[in-house]
């Protein structure tokens, strides 16, 4: 993987360009740590944002969903496509109205879409969903059978044009502001998990798994 | 305001319609609990997909921005708008690959959004950014003044065109995987705060006030 990807008329920030990255292993770090993005699709000149699912692979972002989804179909139409996906990190409070602001990760990725349709890869692509989500967990289920694999669609989106943009720190404040008898700083945000519930359906002497019981891609 | 919304085609739930909502006071609360949306517009045919901070107005959900910034003059000038809102609540682990699924709410909203002109509901609109994320902040900060509130556009989005869509509990597997030796169940997910951390710069002797120490918008 090359260390960076090249800034377009489209990725080059123009507000704020400090905040703006293009290094790769920071993109897919991010990509790495959200479970949702937010996919931007245009069906007759009207804009659609659905948040879904998404898993990294090597250079590509995989989505999926229902070979019968609305979003998915026109994806796969060779149309262009705009994938966001954001991580809130602190609420920061300035003394000034004004500068209060947000502590966020994000990542645009542009590029158009288009279908998995080998059959090895497209469960290389199941496989990756699942363990992106809960790593451990694609040896314990039941694998998708074959017509699950047909009913799913999968598309993969190249990770060519894409920007990170990141907001870290305290708030920055006018410097004649910096005297005033107002509280500054940051509340943190994380998402972090709570107590597993197993489901009440399930049959007696199961035990729950380390990757559920012990779950690390939050805090807890 | 009308307890539903009506749907339209746009928002008429083709896939899974039993997990969608028309109701406004349900679309409100998603939207009043969560902090960031993703807004998606369209420049030459090429969706984009932004995070960013918004409020709810009675009726209205309102942006704001740099009045330089290429999203707000984008979507001042008319254009049709998709702002999606999304709350993560858990991950659903299945017995089947595929049945995982994840707990959510989110809220769709399509229309267009106008530039609010008027200074005091421009002021107003200020106003709500701060204590929708912070509420009790306004009263404590310096106030916008005139070049701020010059620098910073804010635009108006009527709730007219939305729904929401939720997800929640256990997964639902197929009947015969029921009989499986596999551990099914939810990690929940929340949002929550850390331990608030005072800005450095900040003047002694400044106490830290109810609305960080005991804030309540997440778990702590």
């Amino acid at each position: 993987m090359t260390k960076d990807i090249q800034p377009t008329v489209k990725t080059k920030l123009r507000r704020l360009p400090k905040r703006g990255s293009y290094y790769r292993e920071l993109i897919y770090g991010i990509l790495d740590e959200a479970f949702i993005c937010h996919v931007g699709f245009v069906v007759d000149g009207q804009p659609f944002v659905i948040p879904t699912a998404y898993a990294r692979v090597d250079d590509c972002l995989l989505i999926h969903g229902s070979a019968a989804s609305r979003m998915l179909r026109a994806l796969a139409s060779e149309t262009e496509v705009c994938v966001t996906v954001t991580l809130l990190d602190g609420l920061v409070l300035a003394r000034s109205a004004f500068h209060h602001s947000m502590n966020y990760r994000s990542v645009v990725v542009f590029g158009k879409a288009s279908i998995v349709q080998d059959e090895r890869e497209k469960l290389d692509a199941l496989h990756a969903f699942t363990e992106h989500n809960i790593k451990g967990r694609w040896q314990d289920v039941r694998p998708p059978n074959e017509n699950e694999l047909k009913a799913t669609m999968v598309l993969s989106l190249p990770l060519q044009e894409a920007s990170a943009k990141i907001r870290t720190g305290q708030p920055v404040d006018d410097e004649e502001d910096y005297t005033l008898n107002i509280w500054a700083g940051v509340i943190p945000l994380h998402l972090t998990t709570g107590k597993p519930v197993a489901d009440e359906k399930m049959k007696d002497g199961i035990l729950i798994p380390e990757y559920v019981s012990k779950y690390e891609r939050c805090q807890s």
